[in-house]
């Protein structure tokens, strides 16, 4: 039985490890375009400053360690087509320049997601990039390296640009960061979004929202970016305006996409073509919380995905499941860790909820204990059922925090279980009742309305 | 409406803000034995080293911010006797010595526990202490600046007894750590004790674990301690083997206690009499795991609990459920944090489970992350139904894997949803897979046994 999989990051490997550990026997080809497979993409915002020094650091494992396990990995080859009929792929080898046919039983793609790169003049400049793959941090370094840049601009207030906006000061430039939008970290509420902006000008950092980027300006080499009546000098730019999943190969072959343009799986990560799974950032997930379709493209998920999609692949039969996800996030900007799970306030309106809402400013630890900061939390409920829909977190400890939340609207918990959640407490660890139990209680308080002035008469 | 409250430290002083809460208009008075009310117990071991500067820090609120409230609090007064009949109470004045009758409509019974002194040969000298209340961390200290006391004992392996002996250290003494059972933190599994006892031992404490103290040595003042064939020179002792529920004022008043010796109350907080409730150390819960009762004697229960008696008694209905425990506890020793929540394996297979392990060693965050540490996680599931039992965790983040973990088994999760849980991933928070996802996984393998050898012509 030979099974092929397209894509080697996060899902591609997983899936083709897994494989070989239901299956000793099954043929194994991993193709992958970059020049390296198994990469960290999340630690490339860390490599460009040196935080991470080496780029090996970021692979987490060579086409040799796979190849001891049996699976072969063929880098710098690309998948051109697909014909599920007969069962057969062309591939491109991208260093020597010819195609040539492979055949597979069983296909797992895993093609993942793209950096969009807005059409925008000047965005060809020299000194304009994107971040996604470890190419384009060696081309950012190398920029850096060569031209010693002092102003940057980031483009774009997500995760990547507020982490890229970070290392990049760390390098000691002066960052302007540009986001479309009216706030920042568009995926949170308002008061997170406050506090991450906040946060980056405390760090040195301008920021500009409202600003849609008109151009990019410069001759040859970038030397400014406009927008609105702004015009910024800068010589080195980089764009995270957002990602969208690679899909086209899988198209072309007749594989369905859903509603979000990503892949359509089902359960086990099988699509509408027998004998084709697929994972990661390429594939849609079901939004456990609204029950909608939703493409939420994550280091994470692409790896737990890509257990089910290989263990299934390789035993031809629904062994697992994967049943969705809930949109939980993390980013850390210089010292504010920020996480999310479930919905905001606005995704849950916009997907039909009517919501309560509570939110505390508490510790990270006893208020007596060496070390103290400050944690921001907000929780969100249904008001129909009192079901926690979402939570964010800023601040210290803001990690435990989201993954507790986590942990919770996975198991559908409402206000009453979290405000008698058993926690662990002891004063290096949180305050007497944890965040998420104080958080809860207030929000009791929306759904719970005691009598007032019962009398001791009664 | 008049409700009094026995007892002002956790349980009490919550019960008497939830009852002002909800009804604006009740009288409300707390007696409490000792000088404080309020008191954060949890912090006195860092009190002892001045890791806690002040002993007014440890105090959460003072009698005159009762006060403000309409709650007044009477220190120094011991509740001496209930009549549940004529709802009345015998005080006395501790600071004058006289004695005199209340009245009760309500009554919340929160009287906490006191330290087990073991009758030992020598255990009045000077120098021999105990640490429950803010006196003794009054005493330790007088000792301490007084004498100088350059070796010390600690007696007794458990929270209490860890932390107290991490805090000498700091002091710089010599510390030594005797044990009567065979290993230290004994509510862990092996695995977690030995690296508790390791990390001690780095730390330069002195570890005898099957060491069962005989007797304390010396005239007036405390010079040596005795177990087996040693004799150690010490200068001072801190003796922390145990506590148990103050329930001898709530037995002869005819209040039910369970099985742990500890009070029995319903859902509810209700005792067995009328308009009697009771909350914190001196209650017995129902442990949601194994489902019998348990004695738990934890800060943040004993608010949770309070928060519940004190609405319930106010109200004077069954308003709140407190509905159980888990477990949960954590605690930190010189860098080492530990946690556990539900039943060790030892408890499962006594609660009468028949148990699955997995136990891994990974990372708190990305392996190329700066400042990676390890960290150990045990997860512990019912074999017949895959529902977790149980997790410990120890080394760097081990606060938010037991969080994580407690929620889990809260909800009642089993391994295939652990497996897929929707965690926060970014590298300064966690390896691409939390350890969680981890070491379900590693469990999963315990319960899936996929078929080998599936071959390309089936």
């Amino acid at each position: 039985m030979r099974l092929v999989i397209v894509g080697g990051v996060a899902a591609g490997t997983k899936a083709a490890s897994r494989a070989r550990r239901v299956d000793p026997e099954v043929e194994i080809t991993v193709y992958q375009e970059e020049p390296e497979p198994s990469i960290s993409e999340c630690g490339l915002p860390y490599h460009l400053s040196g935080v991470v020094a080496g780029r090996e650091e970021l692979v987490a494992r060579t086409p040799e360690k796979f190849a001891e396990k049996g699976i072969e990995v063929r880098v710098r080859h690309r998948v051109e087509r697909i014909d599920p009929t007969a069962k057969k792929l062309s591939v491109r080898n991208l260093s020597k320049g010819h195609s040539f046919e492979d055949t597979y039983d069983r296909l797992v793609i895993a093609t993942g997601a793209q950096a969009v790169f807005p059409p925008l003049p000047g965005v060809d400049l020299d000194g304009v990039f994107k971040l996604r793959f470890l190419t384009d941090s060696d081309a950012v370094r190398g920029h850096i390296r060569e031209h010693s840049p002092r102003e940057a601009a980031v483009v774009g207030g997500g995760y990547i640009g507020l982490e890229v906006a970070e290392n990049l000061c760390r390098l000691g430039m002066e960052v302007s960061l540009i986001e479309g939008e009216d706030r920042v970290a568009l995926a949170y509420g308002p008061e997170v979004a406050q506090r991450v902006e906040d946060h980056l000008k405390e760090n040195g950092v301008r920021v500009y929202t409202g600003a849609e980027v008109e151009a990019f300006t410069g001759e040859e080499r970038v030397r400014g970016v406009r927008f609105g009546d702004e015009e910024l000098e800068v010589d080195l730019v980089v764009v995270g305006v957002g990602i969208k999943p690679r899909v086209e190969l899988a198209e072309e072959a007749g594989v369905e996409l859903g509603p979000s343009g990503a892949i359509r799986v089902d359960r086990h990560m099988r699509t509408n073509l027998p004998d084709v799974w697929a994972a990661g950032d390429c594939v849609e997930s079901l939004n456990l919380v609204s029950g909608e379709p939703a493409w939420v493209p994550l280091g994470d998920t692409a790896n737990q995905m890509g257990r089910v999609a290989g263990t299934n692949a390789a035993m031809g039969e629904d062994a697992l499941e994967f049943p969705g996800i809930l949109g939980t996030g993390i980013f850390k900007v210089f010292d504010l860790g920020v996480g999310k799970t479930g919905l905001s306030e606005k995704e849950a309106e916009d997907a039909g909820f009517e919501t309560v809402g509570a939110a505390i400013e508490t510790t990270d630890r006893a208020s007596y204990y060496p070390g103290v900061e400050k944690v921001f939390l907000k929780l969100i409920a249904n008001r129909a059922t009192g079901r926690l829909l979402g939570a964010e977190a800023a601040g210290s400890g803001a990690d435990k925090l989201t993954d507790v939340c986590a942990t919770a609207i996975w198991s559908k918990l409402s206000y009453p279980d979290l405000v008698n959640l058993d926690l662990a407490y002891a004063p290096p660890y949180g305050p007497a009742l944890s965040p998420v139990v104080q958080a809860a209680t207030v929000l009791s308080g929306e759904f719970e309305r005691p009598r007032r002035g019962v009398r001791a008469s009664e």
